[in-house]
């Protein structure tokens, strides 16, 4: 009961930040600003918010930015924020896929930690572009914002499989429904469904990138597996539309275990229902971002307990990314807070040249990036050899 | 608000019933007769109750039966009935799987109706045998309990989808999932366990055969659509468990409609919990088996709505299967009860030489059967090809 | 697993029974035959349906039964059946309230058992006679449809309670609401509306008569208490109406303990809601009848826990009364034949000469049915002074 | 979908805020932070956060003030700030709760505005005190920080029912349940359980005040009701605890309609289980706090509906309070920041010499601080009076 998360204090220095997109308009970028804002850890200084000079000053202006701060492009922002006596500490990337990766190279050259939003970008060539450039500089932070993976029951049920407590892992089921594309709602102008449904913006996948990637995300997260191998059949379901809008994958991870995933933005009555459900030798457990705050556990052959986040049986694992007490609700930009507020800790520590709090290193980085464009090539690919098994492994 | 079904009311003709298998310790047995009984249709005058006569009086016994209409084999029992002035009109068979179809025959032959547990058997030769006799004998009435069909809101669900309030159909989702076989239960002398997991009495199919057949007997019965083809991943993950314990399966129906169905016995937490959720075009609908009395209702573009056994939106289809008001729950045995009933409609409706009421013409009889088994061998056949699609028309 | 409650195997004495009231159309009276065919432990011989003889011979007839045993009143059937060789062993008074008492003493006088619809009686005068004339014939078996307490997981809950889990009580919190007469229903000459709100038939309490005794009576059969005194508030919302549609009441328990109780019929959403929640100094428990195959529990400082019918932390008391396994749902039928097949026990005992099984004990009797009318008398008294504090011990 | 309340749009006006109490270890404080931080609207400038000035610099320190902006005390901090060219605009008062009115009106006499925690305070004489200042200081904002008002699914609820969807309301059932005072935890020092147990600091109310008018409030607010009188009957379940761990209250509104409510701090399994149900002639509705972003309609006669927030039947009044889209939950820190920034909004249109955005006006103010006040004095006279009818109107 601590009215701020306990990770907030490990450290009390306030980062710069600065943005590449999320001008006027943009929905995540707005959300990512508030994630920042949360724990008071990121002060936003600068940004290349839109893709014009003026647009972006426009942007900056609103946000209180004084103009000068203001770039017309990410290039321009990353060279002269370098030179900068106090430029910016860290820059958070939250445009279209495609310009992902060439932004982050950027800032990573120059020795500028990055927040990235997902996917990583849309191929895995790029990818292991920006993963060679990190490699090479080992001292700047990346972090990738699978935002689910903040969320404390998230982290809470981590941990209990960590612990063994489901015994060794041979299921995991996952699904992320929607149904706001049920009809061709990009073709009335919605912006969100506009580029999500343009390949062009969005590479080859629709619902795989947008959605079945954080499926494909949490339930690796959750049960510390591996995928080794998946069998994909995609579906456009809706006239017209060129990128899948429904995806049925099965899985195999390295050790045996199996699973299922479903990801479909064609299904009516959910709006964002991410589940998922991971069953072991002795146990199971159940959690859906719906409701984030529960977290369903059965050991096997006793009665299924309900753990709150922050009440019995909810571990220092999800204490420490825990504002408020349990039965009040915390929920989707806590958790995605939970995101900045441990890459604020990674990033201090660089800077403070100490290893950072152990908590702080769950946090999605380039990894998980490639892993998710290695998912949704191998979903692909798979797909069009009318499902045989591809490897998916990195 | 009526304390028995209007299905009960149609006729009040009360039919001999006679039994084969069900004899003393048997689970299944004891719930056909519960079923039996529950609206006062049938009256249970004889029995083929186990493999001995000695066996099969001394379950008749305790079921209050005169020795003379308890017998050592079905076969003994067809004879004779049929030869008794009062003898049975109807036998329900509740056997292990490989005896359905013999047992079947020797009825059906003489003209005694049957009422047949699931799976009709255990391959589609033997099950077309039987179809090709009940197809020279069209005024034999053969229902197979896929009882999960007797539910009122699965048939308020399939009512809905028929009426057109979903839209064309895109999804069919449905699992069942249990968790009982988590550990080798069979190895521990378990009756139940010992013959689900033997080849011998459950045929090549284990979770699949059992609970698999079910989920997809319910998903193309609301869904109203056949199964074209299939691609499928058994496991067997107990260690030394000879059939699978849990089966991941891609569906694609005829028009073009896809889905999954994951069926599993080692999901720890899970009871009984046989889940179906159809999406279409304009809206979806979710069940489970385990909150039977609701229906979850939402129509693209408004808010979602409860649909409860009985309450507003539930309509004639479901009321004429409905025994008390809304709020009291009925359960697993009222809907086992409707087949029985229903097929006691269709019985009497044949000796009296009428047409049925048209509700009762609901219940499952051959061409699921044919289906189902069809369903067991195309999934057996695509795992074995390591999850190539294969065909499942029968 | 058992496909029949093991409660109905103590023995397989199957009772002659008797009907007074239930002819047709009549709910309640279809809902008790039910009761008694599930278990297969009755046969219905005899009945005074309705108030003409001539109507009483229509319903016997439709079920079956020859006109010789379908009687014009129940004081004609008493004389007659406690006469016959093979007459009734136990009857079932299925009337309006006012009648309740009056019959039952016609039979209780001549030694046939009495198994009677809630609420005994509406006046306590009347319903201390009945108790007197039980007193004189201790043979006698009087068994009052609670029904409610039939249900495995309210038995359960008891169980608990008693086994002090939740170590010593403190609070129980009672509510049963409806929505059925939120408009004046009784206009439109439904008959169920037209009685239950109609003094002459009801007594002088509509809600808190038909319902609130449900509540009030699962409240102290789960928590072990005894209610003490009570302040309570009557209204009839519906203009028109003369008895209450709705009652609050506050409660207090000899040893300390407190509650409250809502019982209404003008809540719209409710169907029956009869919900019981009891806390303890060590930990809670929640049942609700709508969905009355769960109980939760939770230990104070553990995550609660989902306990289900017959599932895992399910005892021997529920286990006693669970017809088929766990995920498998039962509802207010088998509730209901609960006590109906528990009442078949303690008059085979009489019968047989031996004590009863001491599961079935738990059937509510004469106590509870002098404790409901007390509560409608202490509530009606309170409310009339304006909610002060009521003695309601019997 | 916008990433950031549309109420936050109306200004973008940054004002500067001070505060009283929430210093190290205050939980309370830290959450009012953190909700005048989440849309950025507040910049935290000064302070007197203890009862020292050692102390309160030491925590201001810790916020990034500086020393000569952190006071020893509130009297200090009202005075200085007022002569400051660049002081504070508006004070937010985190007391415990004897303190805020003395506070309250240093600030209020010199033209500050005041966010001030709830209870407005211990006595109606001193609550009318600063009614009095208030109504001579007709320009300064006074915002009550009855949070719960904040959630954007509260705020749809009171709009339904302002809009006649529920017809005239019959019925407010109110409860609050916790179970952290389960024991007697303020013997263990724990500092939140200390000051609620204590006369000194809490005043004559235990669970009443602290959680008692949350239920009050939020069922006055959705319902528009105003309550009339009441009767309860409160309780000490915990040994040596002298102020009431439980309360339970019969209300009567103007106008007609009745209702309970219940608060305990004593329930094992209820976090912050704070719901609330109204029944009108036409529809019910039912609100959770424990999951905020539900509202279930039933209108009468037609399947319930489940609302959700920014989904299909969530109308404008909760979207200008949504901040993600629907399916992305919000919680408490979410419903609190919109205080918080409806506050910004009526500070800002008052220093702008505008009329405030018109959803800004819903923030709880003096008379909700007056009238809680009124009811904790009424229910602790009516539970000394043994529960007699007592008035409850301001």
């Amino acid at each position: 009961m601590v009215g701020e998360s306990s990770q907030a204090k490990a450290s009390r220095r306030k980062l710069r930040l600065g943005m590449v997109g999320g001008g006027q308009g943009a929905f995540i970028g707005a959300v990512h600003r508030l994630a920042a804002r949360m724990d008071d850890r990121y002060e936003l200084v600068a940004g290349a918010f839109s893709s014009t000079a003026e647009k972006s000053k426009a942007s900056g202006a609103e946000l209180g930015l004084p103009e000068a701060r203001c770039y017309g492009s990410y290039a321009e922002m990353a060279q002269r924020e370098a030179r900068l006596k106090e430029g910016i500490d860290v820059v958070a990337i939250v445009t279209p896929n495609h310009v992902h990766v060439p932004a982050a190279l950027e800032f990573v050259r120059r020795g500028i930690h990055v927040i990235c939003d997902k996917p990583l970008t849309v191929g895995l060539r790029e990818g292991k572009r920006l993963a060679d450039a990190l490699a090479k500089q080992p001292d700047v932070v990346f972090v990738l914002t699978h935002n689910y993976t903040g969320y404390p029951m998230v982290r809470q049920a981590r941990q209990m499989v960590a612990d063994g407590l489901l015994g060794k892992i041979r299921l995991v089921q996952a699904e992320y429904a929607q149904d706001w594309l049920t009809t061709k709602l990009e073709d009335s102008g919605q912006k969100q469904a506009a580029w999500r449904t343009d390949p062009k913006q969005s590479g080859p996948v629709g619902a795989v990138g947008d959605i079945g990637t954080h499926a494909m995300n949490l339930g690796a997260f959750i049960s510390g597996l591996t995928l080794s191998e998946l069998a994909a059949d995609l579906t456009s379901f809706v006239e017209g539309r060129v990128l899948d809008d429904n995806a049925h994958v099965m899985l195999r991870f390295e050790g045996g275990a199996k699973g299922m995933l479903w990801a479909s933005q064609v299904a009516p009555g959910n709006e964002n229902r991410l589940v998922v459900r991971v069953y072991g030798e002795k146990g199971g457990l159940s959690w859906s971002q719906e409701d984030p705050n529960y977290l369903q556990f059965a050991p096997y052959g006793e009665p299924p307990r309900l753990i709150t986040r922050g009440g019995a049986g909810s571990g220092p694992v999800a204490g420490r990314v825990t504002r408020v007490p349990p039965g009040h609700p915390e929920g989707y930009l806590e958790g995605f807070a939970n995101i900045y507020t441990d890459a604020a800790e990674l990033i201090s520590a660089k800077i403070e040249g100490r290893a950072p709090d152990e908590g702080a290193t769950l946090v999605p980085g380039i990894r998980q990036g490639l892993e998710g464009v290695k998912f949704c090539e191998a979903v692909v690919e798979s797909s069009r050899k009318n499902g045989a098994w591809v490897k998916a492994a990195v």
